[in-house]
């Protein structure tokens, strides 16, 4: 591993920012060495507490973690923001007057804010999520929010890989549940209706009742749901106290976890191959024949992928047999 | 292949909307068969013309793909519409006053909507939304409109696969192009300057061309700049005008699809090696140890991986060279 990884773990576990970012940029590009970086810094993490925030667009959401970080770092406590959103202001989607406003919180003592797009090839998005999360773990964070909006697979894939979930419901959004993805009201440890200001914030909550109703057995413990006006702060240290009562009543963490792990192993595994493979290809200009025959009309890229993968196959099911 | 994938196939040459709907989400599940299917519907593709519509949230896209695809409908040509902006009307990612708003045009005669979730796992919609393309055009559509949202690099790269790209921009988002990510605004072959009755419509012009003058050399030729009022329809001809007028100039184009094919190649190739190498890993129940360590902090995810990958590298190095 070069001389630089090696300045670079000892930046995040000093606490040094600008290692950290640096960190995070070659991890998510995956530069060399980036995989032995992540063991390496490994053995530092499992400290933070990592809450996912995810909704509908418009629904309040940067407000809302802008306001519990603040919350949460006047209790001492230091916190990390991972943005996915692309509508976020924090993640550089939004309109400049939004992103100025959000400003605040990021030059809090003890915060740091991380914004990512949705990656390319190989659902990385997800896999780069958790990787910033380790790294802002080992870096001596005690919180780090995941903000996503809850409307692709793949947002909710990321949120759920947080401890605890939140999903925030806003009334004046016609039907508030529906505008939500199905799939993501499910995931909730947590329901929070912001804007409750707004007339129908009552009919919100009665909407989520029902639906945990229907969802949920009868005697079965249910999600709390809770108001906020994020603008405000109205509501928010009680959301946030019951996000901390809920943190130390960690029975499922373990099964959850024991999920999430073989999922990392899985998904590393299939960049890594991918990665290779596409390396093998790009290489030995193996594909140009092909590619030739295709835009000529002669033949079609499935019977090309068909053709080359039965003897990958064969391989690798020796291989894995060994 | 079963019986059912070939009366789709049929139904889909026929042109039986149902058979095109199912064929669609079958292919999208990945469900067995579905390489062989694309295998065989393949030599019908190549004749609808593929228009990449894309732009910030807010922007009146889909209002616009409404409407230029009306204006299609009304030239006698056949539309279908692939909405991959989540917060488009069309992908029931929106309120649902608009959603009814949007209706009109999927009623339109010969006008067929598809609207896509961004999807899981393995950067599936890029692939995902190509696959869907080409259904339609093997259905029979003339021209194939993909909306997504320019915020997320796999909008991006979606939006490149079209054979023409128009970027749309609108006064009143502060700075207009910025709120735009970069990557997206170097893609257009045409920008759309939408609510052109609103206050500094005209300024957003001058700044694609301030834009256009630092990028493009002097006498190159630049992509023209449209305004247009989406909500009255005011400019769609001419735009329409324009985008037909540019897809009869297709020099560039048998370059731009040789570097598609081989990207399509390699991503399915990936996909289905990924899928391959999950599926052997969960029947066997080979890591079932490994995740117990690692949930129990004797090891890391990574460092399994890394012992993981070596002899699969060399079995693919060898399957390679062969």
């Amino acid at each position: 591993m070069g001389v630089e990884w090696e300045s670079l773990i000892d930046g995040v576990k000093k606490g040094d920012i600008r290692a950290l970012a640096k960190m995070i940029t070659r991890v998510e590009n995956r530069e060399p060495g980036w995989m032995e970086a992540m063991r390496r810094i490994y053995p530092y993490t499992g400290k933070a507490h990592v809450i996912g925030i995810t909704g509908s667009p418009g629904a309040g959401k940067s407000t809302l973690t802008n306001k519990i970080t603040s919350d949460l770092v006047d209790r001492g406590y230091k916190v990390g923001i991972v943005a996915v959103d692309p509508s976020s202001p924090f993640s550089g989607g939004a309109l400049l007057g939004d992103r100025l406003r959000m400003r605040d919180v990021s030059l809090l003592d003890g915060v740091f804010v991380r914004s990512m797009a949705t990656r390319g090839a190989l659902g990385g998005l997800n896999q780069a999520a958790r990787d910033v999360v380790k790294i802002m773990d080992a870096f001596g964070k005690d919180f780090v929010i995941i903000e996503t909006v809850g409307v692709g697979q793949d947002e909710v894939e990321i949120v759920k890989t947080a401890d605890i979930v939140l999903v925030i419901c806003v009334p004046g959004q016609g039907d508030a549940i529906q505008a939500i993805k199905a799939g993501v009201m499910e995931i909730a440890d947590i329901y929070v209706v912001n804007k409750a200001d707004r007339e129908g914030a009552d009919q919100v909550v009665s909407d989520i009742r029902a639906m945990l109703d229907l969802s949920t057995e009868e005697n079965a413990p249910r999600p709390p749901i809770m108001k906020t006006i994020a603008s405000t702060g109205e509501g928010v240290p009680q959301l946030v106290a019951a996000v901390l009562d809920l943190l130390k009543k960690e029975s499922q963490k373990r099964e959850r976890q024991k999920l999430q792990v073989k999922e990392e192993i899985l998904v590393i595994l299939e960049q890594e191959v991918a990665k290779f493979l596409r390396q093998q290809f790009d290489k030995n200009g193996k594909l140009e024949k092909e590619v030739q025959e295709v835009v000529q009309g002669k033949r079609d890229p499935y019977s090309i992928v068909q053709e080359m993968i039965t003897p990958l196959m064969k391989d690798l099911q020796i291989s894995n047999a060994k």
